[in-house]
């Protein structure tokens, strides 16, 4: 019973005194016992366990009145790494981080997605073994992995939800396939919510309420409400690409008509230039190369496309009142150009309360943001105080 | 240090036993001791904490393997009173409840909140001393207020936010205005909110992600994520009522036009059937009343509204996924005619993923969904551990 009973409340045992360490900054025996009102003699066990988990380590001396100074106890990041992937439509990277989310090496190369799980995930096995004889370090001292893939993922299970661009990868056991080469906690979210993560844990921790915007091959919002991402009851919120915008005269390849992809996605945005007589354009890349060049058509096309997911946003602000609305993906990296389109209907169209201090701003992660979110979403995991008890539990009797 | 550094993680003294006994569970000493891995004698002197404050008492007696059984402990919901107050442009309703947000009394009548905030909290008083004098409570165990305003409000001030429909209530101190009368935490937050949470709290709680959308005078959405009420980053989320949905020949009061308020609320389905000839149609009831009756136009109206309101519904589905869309609001009391024509319309452009199991149902609480909820939001803050540890901690020494 106490078990159970502790964590529906909150509370925890050797990883809740963790949760205090995780800052960083070492602390003694004592000031852990009046910072959590826990007994001397429980603090003691659980640093033990600690300790022999390797999460913390001594930290040189604390300042004392007089005899042998008490040990001080520090969070090591170093002691786990942790396996980044980020997988796209057309590319992959994957890196190995340690527990702070430094990211220690990575490796990226066009891969497709629609090759079928089998092949992606056993590339990135390949790869992290790569990077690990890199660096220097051990397979075994990998212990959790975290994936980004472009489609929806039942979060709680790891396998993909009916994506629309990933022959062979619907109801696919991601973590059951990992399991059977490493025993270790697999995390599986799609991409934007994994971008979304990377970008805000890395570059916006003050701010509590977050849109994280992805346009490139398709449109995708991450949403973070009071600094926690909202994944909604099936875990497929962020959904605006389909949100109508325009006429019925555009098919989107949703079935429906009108969609926001249709119009303002990186293939609509190519196909329009392909018949203005750009032939090469293809990708979201080329777009954004093309306005750069100071062609007036992609710069005209990149700022309705904003203009475009601007009608969509100016309706997420007025409903969730956001304090940053941040755009990554391939499309974004043209900046101005786009966000100008934004920021026009935006500041328009939403209420001026929701709007009056509302930044509207390019990713800073930029093409790292999915392997720093896939990182996060492992760490955050791993460290956890449930899985740390539950870890402690399993190597040894419990504190 | 370490008060605020509990704090910070989440750690608290009293309240945090509190939380558990919270349940209306009895346990003793023991139980309590097992359940938190707290040391004996800290339970031991925060249970006399809360037995001093009142908020527990003793619950019979635990079976015990032989000589004097232990005590055990209770949660006391009757050990305060709670004033609530439900504000609406040309309604009032005031309760009293006891801290397990039953109604132990309660009066309603016609007030404009347009005569200005100390008319209509003056009121609140009186009206709250009459409740207590028909029950025989005292006016000193009124512990918390909390109060439902109609437009925007910061809820960390208690201050209403540039509201459209009440004038002199711009900015006014209302905890303020409070504490001059009864020295007690008053929150205060908008009307639909504090449905949005009364609702969920009593009909709901299985439900993780809700969205509530109050449809009447105004419309407007309480976005409950991972249930929470997320209020945005300046306490203005679920500003559903300005979102663009039909021409610009449709003027909205808010500058902006073809508003959804504009052509779907109360005041605009009255206009209409107006000016087909009903010409004492004034409010969204008289609309519901009309339609009752059988008249066609008054059902015709409302399934559009439902459309209209759809429309935006859609998008808010596709980005938060929620489980539950719950229609309150004197228009909402219509029912099938209106939700028929926002089921429509979902499930036409929503994702289908997002709609599988997605329910649209209306109010269950109905017009007390604003006192359950200006109760709950006074109740949550009063007994959260950092309000219940510093009330203990003013009170007494600390244990």
């Amino acid at each position: 019973m106490a078990a159970t009973e502790r964590r529906n409340f909150g509370i925890y045992g050797p990883g809740d005194l963790f949760q205090l360490l995780r800052d960083g900054r070492p602390r003694t025996r004592a000031e852990l016992v009046e910072a959590t009102g826990l007994a001397r003699t429980t603090v003691a066990s659980r640093i033990d366990a600690l300790l022999a988990s390797g999460l913390i380590g001594p930290a040189g001396e604390a300042a004392s009145s007089g005899g042998r100074p008490p040990a001080r106890f520090v969070f090591r990041a170093e002691s786990r790494l942790i396996l980044a992937a980020d997988v796209g439509g057309g590319h992959a990277k994957v890196a190995l981080a340690d527990l702070g989310g430094n990211i220690l090496a990575r490796h990226a190369e066009s891969r497709r997605v629609s090759d079928g799980p089998e092949l992606m995930l056993g590339w990135i096995i390949e790869t992290a073994l790569a990077l690990l004889s890199e660096i220097g370090r051990r397979e075994d001292e990998l212990s959790a992995v975290g994936i980004g893939l472009p489609g929806p993922v039942e979060f709680s299970s790891g396998r993909p939800n009916n994506p629309p661009i990933m022959p062979g990868w619907d109801g696919f056991d991601v973590p059951g396939w990992f399991a059977t080469r490493w025993p270790v906690p697999v995390l599986v979210d799609n991409d934007v919510n994994v971008m979304a993560l990377g970008e805000v844990y890395e570059h916006w921790h003050e701010s509590q309420d977050v849109l994280f915007i992805k346009m490139a091959t398709g449109i995708g919002a991450g949403v973070i409400c009071s600094g926690r991402l909202e994944r909604g009851s099936e875990g497929i919120s962020g959904d605006i690409g389909h949100v109508k915008v325009a006429g019925d005269e555009i098919e989107c390849r949703c079935g429906n008509r009108g969609c926001l992809e249709a119009v303002a996605a990186g293939p609509a945005l190519a196909a329009g230039l392909r018949a203005a007589g750009h032939e090469a354009v293809r990708t979201s890349a080329d777009v954004v190369d093309l306005a750069a060049s100071g062609d007036l058509a992609a710069i005209h096309a990149l700022r309705q496309a904003g203009r475009d997911v601007g009608e969509v946003l100016a309706m997420c602000v007025n409903l969730l009142n956001p304090s940053v609305v941040v755009f990554g993906g391939a499309l974004a990296r043209a900046g101005d150009q786009l966000l100008a389109g934004a920021r026009e209907v935006v500041y328009r169209r939403s209420q001026p309360l929701a709007t009056r201090r509302l930044r509207i701003e390019p990713s800073r992660a930029g093409a790292d943001a999915g392997i720093l979110g896939a990182s996060r979403l492992a760490i955050d995991h791993l460290l956890s105080p449930q899985v740390i008890e539950d870890d402690i539990a399993a190597g040894q009797p419990a504190g």
